[in-house]
């Protein structure tokens, strides 16, 4: 029950779930070496000074490159320091990148494995609850330009993703509270019985299960992943990931990126993407009620905190990479745990959906 | 049979092969637009200057990035300007990047489409013999990075390719003939019969059949890459390719890339790759004689133009990315036209095959 293996035939890959791990990832490291593969690390200064200890145990003497922490290292300049590093250290073809931290450092050093000798093997040891859930599958792995965020990557698979929780000890209230937004969400698109455990108890870093709950949302993420490793499907798909994610996206441009964390934006945006449902007829508004009280039950908001201006919502979502032919694309709920995707939907309702939410009116 | 289908599956593409193609590129282009997809075009300062006409005629207004000539633009730094380029040009998932140019601009630009979004469709219109013959098949995209060259890069197949020979009439002479080289290596790991044909008359600028010689050659060159897409096979595959490769990259590695052409490194190298494979009795003295012949008849060099130093050869051979677990590794002949991987060879006889073209005695 430790286990998951993301089954994507010659990319698949086994993720561990656990406390600890510290003696689980020693004894791979010691293996790797073993077989005569070198190791490199990235993380960033943060990490490396709350994590110390635990990079000490897990990964010993392995040399390791630190950045700074934040969505600024995600940049070109960036990956050309951490591919300098691969070359200083002389990875090879066998060689192994870990990557220790949140989704810049795995987003990153995931993209540098992806690009470097044309694809290297990549090892994942996320920090952050958003990381555990949000880059543990699906194998995006990029950058962002001066033009935006993940305008630039590969869809490169790592070789296995460790799990540990005890990191999150040290992982500020709001940054938890941000990372389960992605946990509801993946109980919304694909396990229902997840979003109702949700909804009879909330979770805290101190749930007894947090590492099974974490296993259950990776396994939902997986399964639509499987199905659609490389996001070609026309419809559903992994598309089905966005929900909330469109609107999400919007409020975190138009506010820059400053006032809300990525979750938060996203936790609003569920509540919005169950408001677009309910008045497409797809769910009761008791279901939205629902959904709202288990979002704040997490310690998240269901609302922006000062409206926005309505035009510069729609302009942020028409710019949005996944719209296609300039059609607005929604990711809707058919029921609490079953999502799809639909093309046709009303501008007047997603101006509604949004105003429910504290936009201003469309 | 101007026609040249890569099979890859959902990733096969056609080559098309011609004098001008100026009619057909420009239809292929109009119909794109009407599609509505967004084109952008890099190529280099030289290549705009000197097929200003071919651009207009194929390309029309099709936005431009005109960069530096010469290898200096395989880095990161060109690499984000590209990028910043298609994100200024609002490229979207279902844009085309087109490179107009020889290697460097191809690799550049294949890379960036590989990475933009993820993945955008990427066309390539090769100005010189060897971008022709190298770059249209086989899909490897990359850039360069103070450690070495080809460090970085992604396995990306172009949409389209179109090889127009007439952009070949400006080509300086030295740099027809090292494109040659390759074509000579065709020849020798795949296809006896255009081994023959070179033997009989070789090949100039001039030649009516050259775009049906660089149409066999990519041919071979597609068999063996269909073979082994990903460069995964544990023998033969994709490192055929590499036929004279290993001693003509310690060559320009050694020389520091000013003193050889890369055509002219591999010329050498393939000369050596004969003597070696004569050595271990695998083809006949005759056969390296031939091949020398054929080298030479196309204004190549059979030896080293001053003697390098045997420890600095070996120590390029051994930094060689394709060296596999320290074992130095080499593509030698069966006979012409069929070409094996061996791991097993003798250092000495190495060194000896070396020293035939001209290096210090090992």
């Amino acid at each position: 029950m430790d286990l998951l293996t993301v089954s994507l035939g010659p990319r698949s890959y086994p993720i561990r779930f656990g406390h600890s791990l510290r003696v689980e990832v020693k004894a791979e490291v010691q293996t790797a070496q073993r077989e005569g593969r070198t190791l490199a690390l990235v993380t960033d200064r943060q990490v490396a000074a709350v994590q110390a200890d635990l990079l000490r145990d897990m990964f010993g003497d392995v040399p390791r490159l630190v950045l700074d922490p934040g969505e600024s290292t995600k940049s070109l300049e960036a990956l050309g320091r951490v591919l300098d590093f691969m070359a200083e250290h002389r990875l090879d073809r066998g060689s192994i990148l870990v990557a220790v931290g949140g989704g810049v450092i795995g987003d990153l050093a995931g993209f540098a494995a992806a690009v470097y000798l044309r694809g290297i093997a990549f090892w994942q040891v996320p920090t952050t609850l958003l990381a555990m859930v949000d880059s543990s599958v699906g194998g995006k792995t990029g950058i962002n330009l001066k033009a935006g965020k993940n305008l630039v990557g590969s869809f490169h698979q790592p070789a296995r993703v460790m799990v540990a929780t005890e990191v999150l000890q040290t992982l500020p209230a709001r940054e938890f509270a941000a990372g389960m937004a992605e946990v509801i969400k993946c109980g919304l698109l694909g396990d229902a019985p997840l979003f109702a455990d949700l909804e009879r108890a909330p979770v805290t870093v101190r749930s007894a299960d947090l590492a099974m709950i974490i296993r259950r949302c990776c396994a939902a993420k997986a399964r639509v992943v499987e199905a659609d490793e490389f996001e070609r499907a026309k419809e559903g798909g992994r598309a089905l990931l966005n929900l909330g994610h469109t609107f999400g996206h919007a409020i975190e441009q138009v506010t820059a990126y400053r006032r809300y964390l990525h979750g938060e934006a996203v936790a609003i945006g569920l509540v919005a993407a169950a408001q677009l449902s309910a008045a497409l007829g797809m769910i009761p508004d008791d279901d939205v009620s629902r959904i709202r009280a288990v979002i704040a039950a997490h310690g998240l908001p269901v609302a922006l905190a000062a409206p926005l201006p309505w035009p510069e919502l729609l302009a942020a979502m028409s710019r949005d990479k996944k719209v296609r032919a300039g059609k607005l694309r929604f990711v809707v709920l058919e029921t609490i745990g079953r999502a799809v995707t639909r093309d046709d939907v009303d501008p007047e309702l997603v101006a509604a959906a949004f105003a429910s939410v504290g936009a201003e009116r469309g």
